[in-house]
């Protein structure tokens, strides 16, 4: 119980990706919103990882994975092919375009949790079905604090399941088009305000090479990207933002009762999250997969996180 | 002189603007560089403004400047219409489409300065020919900050007259696609570096709704726009900017020799400024024209400015 109730319990996609930039091209590497996701966060606390991998999937990772505080028991083999994402951005680097997406194994992923991660306090439900995220939560016993990802697939595919599963969030990450998208607003600022009504009293709103913006009950807090001179691949900039945002949330250890008890401290926390996740995201979008990630040292994370917050001091 | 040395004279187009924005549509309004930038400054400081004007400008608005710290006695009114902009925006509201352009008593301008004039220390060359803005600069005895704006058309059309006057500029303030344009970079940080290589070692770069960059040789601070619930108009958004950041430098009376004296005061004032710029600008996008400029109150001013650093600070 010690172990989980200080670790963040995730559910989302391990996958393949076929990727084209206008920096290069990429067949069948590591992705997948879990993998950003629980990396980035393993920076700031151990995570454990719900999921599923075919037969195709690299043991080896799982065990880099499991070297790093990222609990792997979580994530069934199964027969099958592994989830493959193909995709391609343009030279803007906004969004990505998808190209083909073969579910393989995702396709009847039915997530059963096991009895220390039901006592999990700490829930990120990456971007996957909202009934799949419906159904992870409610295995989950008496969770503290929920926070979730999702994306224009859902939005317009699935809208009230999505509704749902946003009832009993806290934190809502996602992008400005897909904010606007959900909220059916045209405007950012009412788009958060229409969301906070779903549901998440804390909405942020991803905007891509822009950073993102922060909206509680009390306040808007706008953080920029950190400026990367070459940006390779933009894919899993989003869920390693949401890593490093929730593992700082985490690691703090303290939001249990913050938000309640010292709501002035938890939004201090949570703009300092947001920055976390900005800085994590620029190492991202530096090279294909999370090849960045996986050789990122901490000093340089500490390092780039402080260079930010000097860009952004008056 | 003593009245100029703590204003600032400026240079640039008096017109009359037609637009159609995705919020509506305006017939022949006031516009021009220089009226959005002087109306700007005029919060912060006194502005000395170098422009012309055709027999079909109203002298009433001419008199509104004059009211309020803005001294018209540079503009030279001749036969002829003044210069005309026609431009409309797409949904997006990032970037103008020019319509039409028509010169008219624009195009056979020689600013000629008072000796009064010749006298000004502080300088902000608005985005005219550069030709034009080395012949303002020349008549200058001897000045001591010098800030300049151009445009794509100036950056593809007159390249080397372009370069001839950032050598003796000291801030550039520019959009991010002219900023890449001029430098023939591909980043933003290889651009602002490129640039300053050319001459300004402040180099401001506007990113529209995500705010401003400020490059000094030191430092990089990143500021947000503040955002606006409904967009009007972009139109002189850029001009307001700089009008705000240069009043704000120079109603700070300290400019003069700070960059020496006390280089970190000096970028600390510089940061200050660019938050001045977008407040201001943020201002100038609720309505079309300078109607929201012509109407702000000071208060109205501070308390946004005391907004936007809240919604930066961590």
């Amino acid at each position: 119980m010690v172990q989980t109730s200080h670790s963040i319990l995730t559910v989302g996609s391990l996958a393949f990706d076929s990727i084209q930039t206008p920096s290069g091209k990429v067949d069948s590497v590591l992705g997948g919103s879990v993998n950003y996701f629980s990396i980035a966060a393993s920076f700031y606390t151990p995570v454990e990882v719900v999921g599923v991998v075919g037969q195709d999937f690299p043991e080896a990772h799982l065990e880099w994975l499991a070297s790093r505080k990222i609990g792997v028991s979580g994530i069934q083999r199964v027969p099958g092919k592994t989830f493959h994402w193909v995709g391609s951005y343009d030279h803007q680097m906004c969004e990505a375009k998808t190209l083909s997406t073969a579910l393989n194994v995702f396709e009847h992923f039915d997530p059963q949790l096991s009895e220390v991660h039901r006592q999990s306090s700490t829930l990120f439900l990456g971007n996957i079905d909202p009934e799949l995220q419906t159904r992870v939560l409610d295995q989950v016993s008496s969770p503290t604090l929920v926070a979730c990802d999702s994306m224009n697939f859902w939005i317009t595919g699935k809208p009230d399941q999505l509704k749902n599963t946003l009832k009993r969030v806290d934190i809502l990450s996602i992008n400005q088009a897909e904010a606007l998208l959900l909220s059916e607003q045209t405007h950012i600022l009412a788009a958060a305000e229409v969301i906070q009504k779903m549901g998440p009293s804390v909405v942020i709103i991803k905007r891509g090479e822009y950073g993102a913006m922060l909206f509680t009950r009390k306040r808007l807090f706008i953080a920029p990207a950190y400026p990367v001179a070459h940006v390779v691949d933009p894919t899993g900039a989003g869920d390693s933002f949401a890593g490093a945002l929730m593992g700082f949330l985490t690691g703090a250890q303290a939001h249990r009762d913050l938000s309640e008890s010292n709501p002035e401290k938890w939004e201090e926390l949570l703009r300092k999250a947001v920055v976390s996740g900005c800085v994590m995201a620029s190492f991202t979008v530096e090279d294909f997969s999370f090849r960045r990630l996986m050789k990122l040292q901490i000093s340089e994370l500490m390092a780039r996180q402080k260079e930010l917050i000097r860009m952004i001091s008056l």
